[in-house]
C-alpha cells in the first residue's frame, strides 16, 4: 500500500511507514502546514492510536519549475498526496499538469480563495510569490507592532515589572501551569501586548492587577486532576526535589490554590474566567481574543475584525 | 459598490469602507485567518496604497446552525465574501446552501483537503469540530514539547544564561535588531528550543557560543540602511536619550558592528548566515528551519518532515 521511500532518514520525527503528504509552497509553507494540521484533526480517531499514520513533508521556497517537477516526481514514486500553494499561475498550472500526468492526487489550497477574492475585489492577483526578489519590503506599522508586542510580553512574563502592566493590552492571571506563558507569547505573535501575573497561595497579587483597566484582565481556570497531571510532568522535567514536588503537584495543595483563585475571580466579576482544561493554546487564545474584541466593539456578533 | 454595515464600530482596525470578508469556523478560525492573509498577499499591489481595502471578520466557535445562518444573512447584507471551515458535514452543507440561496460568494477552505485525505487514507473524517464537548483532550508529547520550548526560549532571550545554550535546538546570533527575539519565540511556538546571543561591538560573545554543536548556530545579517531605519524606530519607542540614540542608530556605528559580525561569521564557517533584510519573521524562520532539518537528515531534498 504505502510506498517505501528510497532513502534512509535519521529525522527523529520521520519514519518509513504510513502515507505521505507532500506540501509545496513558493513561500514559507506555513499556510499549508497549518491547513494540513487542521484537516488531519478530522482523522485523529485513526491517527492517535497509529491505526493509520501520515508523514508530512514541507518543501518551502519552491520557485523554479525544475525543482517543482523533481518533487512531484518523487511524490509520485512515494504515492504521496500533493498539496500546493504557488502564486505564479504558470507554476500552479505546471504542478497541476504534472500531478495529472503522474496520477498524483493534488489540491491547490489557496487557488479557490484567490479566485474568489479576484472576483470580489475586481482586481487581478499579482502572481508574485512572497519574498520574490524585487518585491518592496514593507517595514509596516504591523511589523513593528508585532515585534514590540513580543518583546513587551517577554519582559512581563511571570509577574515581572508589575508597574508596566498598565501598558498591556491583555493581562492573564491564574495559578501555576494554567498556560499563561505560552498563551501570552502566542497572542503576542498576533500583535497583542500581554502581561501575565501568577497567582500563588499565600502571596498577594500586585496591586496593579486591580488598578489597570479591569476590562483587560482575564482569569484562567483549570480542572484539578488535569492540573495535577501537568504539574507532575513539569516537576519531573525540572527535576524538583521530592518535597517541593510533593506540594506543587499534591492534590490537596492544588485544590486550595484553585479555591483561592476561584475566590479572587468571584471578587473581581469583571474578569472573564476562561477554562483551559483540555484546550490547545490556540483554542484558549481564540476564546480570550473573541471576548477582548467583543468588549472593545459595539458589534452585535462577537468577532475579530481587521483591516487590510 | 461596497456595502455599508448597519452598525457603529469603535474597533480600531475596522473602518466602514472597503469589501467585507467573513470567515466562519467551528474552531478557532486561525486556519482561515492564516489562509486569507496569504491569499490577500496576492492583492498587496492594490491594498497597500488603499486603492482597494478589505475588512476581514473572524467568527470563531460557530457550532450552532442558527448562529451560522444569522452570520451568513448579515454577510449577504454586507455583500461579503464568505470563507468557512466547518467539520460537521451538515453545518458545511447548511453554509453552502444558505450562501447559494442568498447569492453570497463562498469558499469551503478545508473541504478539498479533507476530501483528498479521505481518499488518500481510506478513512472517513470524524466530522467533529475541534474543541467539541466529549472529545478526549490530548496532553500529548507535542503539547509539552511546545510549552517547554516556549519557556526555554524566553529564559534564554538576549544572551541570558549562556551555560544553558547547550540545551537549545537552535542558537541565533547577530547584532541588535536583527529580529533574534521575535524569530526565537516564533520558532519556539513550533516546538524548537531557541537561544539567542546578541553580538555587541567591543564585547566578546560568551565562549559557549563556540563550544555548542556548531551545526545549530545561525548568524543573522542585515542591510545597514535597513537596520538604521529599524533602530531609529526602536530608539524612538524606547525614548532613548539623544547620545545613546545617536550611536545606536548612527550609520558609522552600524557599519562597524555589521563588519564585526561579518568577520565573526567568516571565522565560523559552519554557521549559516541568514539575511533578514526585508523578510517577515515567518520567512526568516522558514529559511532557518529548512537548513536545520536539511542538516539533520539525509534527504536529498531539503524539507521539513513531521509524523502524525
Ligand atoms: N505577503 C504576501 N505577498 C504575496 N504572496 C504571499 C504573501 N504571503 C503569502 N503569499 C503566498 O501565499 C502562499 C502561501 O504562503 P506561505 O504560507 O508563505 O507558504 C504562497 O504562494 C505565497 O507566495
Ligand atoms: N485537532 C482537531 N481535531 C478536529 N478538528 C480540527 C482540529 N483542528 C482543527 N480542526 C478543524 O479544522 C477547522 C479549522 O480549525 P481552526 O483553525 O481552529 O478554525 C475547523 O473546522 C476545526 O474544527
Ligand atoms: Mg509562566
Ligand atoms: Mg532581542
Amino acid at each position: 500500500q504505502s510506498a517505501v521511500p528510497d532513502y534512509e532518514s535519521d529525522d527523529e520525527e520521520y519514519e518509513v511507514q504510513g502515507k505521505e503528504v507532500y506540501m509545496i509552497s513558493d513561500g514559507t509553507g506555513w499556510t499549508l502546514e497549518h491547513a494540513a494540521q487542521a484537516a488531519l484533526g478530522q482523522f485523529e480517531h485513526c491517527l492517535v492510536d497509529r491505526a493509520c499514520s501520515v508523514n508530512t513533508h514541507l518543501f518551502s521556497q519552491i520557485t523554479e519549475v525544475d525543482r517543482l517537477m523533481e518533487i512531484i516526481r518523487q511524490g509520485a514514486q512515494e504515492e504521496a498526496l500533493v498539496l500546493y500553494t504557488l502564486a505564479d499561475p504558470q507554476m500552479a498550472e505546471a504542478a497541476q499538469k504534472a500531478c495529472e500526468m503522474l496520477h498524483v492526487p493534488h489540491v491547490n489550497v489557496l487557488g479557490p480563495i484567490t479566485d474568489a477574492l479576484q472576483s470580489h475585489l475586481g482586481v487581478t492577483p499579482s502572481g508574485i510569490p512572497r519574498g520574490a526578489p524585487g518585491r518592496k519590503s514593507t517595514l509596516s506599522k504591523q511589523y513593528f507592532k508585532r515585534i514590540e508586542a513580543v518583546e513587551f510580553t517577554i519582559r512581563q512574563d511571570d509577574g515581572a515589572l508589575p508597574k508596566n502592566i498598565i501598558n498591556a493590552d491583555i493581562v492573564l492571571t491564574g495559578v501555576s501551569r494554567t498556560s499563561k506563558t505560552p498563551l501570552s507569547t502566542y497572542m503576542a505573535q498576533k500583535g497583542y501586548k500581554v502581561a501575565n501575573v501568577p497567582l500563588v497561595l499565600g502571596i498577594d497579587p500586585p496591586k496593579e492587577l486591580f488598578e489597570v483597566d479591569q476590562d483587560k484582565v482575564f482569569g484562567l481556570t483549570i480542572n484539578p486532576s488535569y492540573l495535577k497531571s501537568i504539574r507532575l510532568a513539569r516537576s519531573r522535567t525540572l527535576g524538583m526535589v521530592r518535597n517541593t514536588r510533593t506540594s506543587y503537584a499534591d492534590m490537596e495543595h492544588i485544590r486550595k490554590e484553585l479555591e483561592y483563585s476561584r475566590q479572587l475571580f468571584l471578587e473581581n466579576p469583571r474578569w472573564p474566567v476562561v477554562e483551559v482544561t483540555g484546550k490547545a493554546i490556540e483554542e484558549t487564545a481564540a476564546v480570550i481574543l473573541r471576548i477582548f474584541h467583543e468588549r472593545r466593539s459595539k458589534h452585535l456578533m462577537p468577532r475579530i475584525s481587521r483591516r487590510y
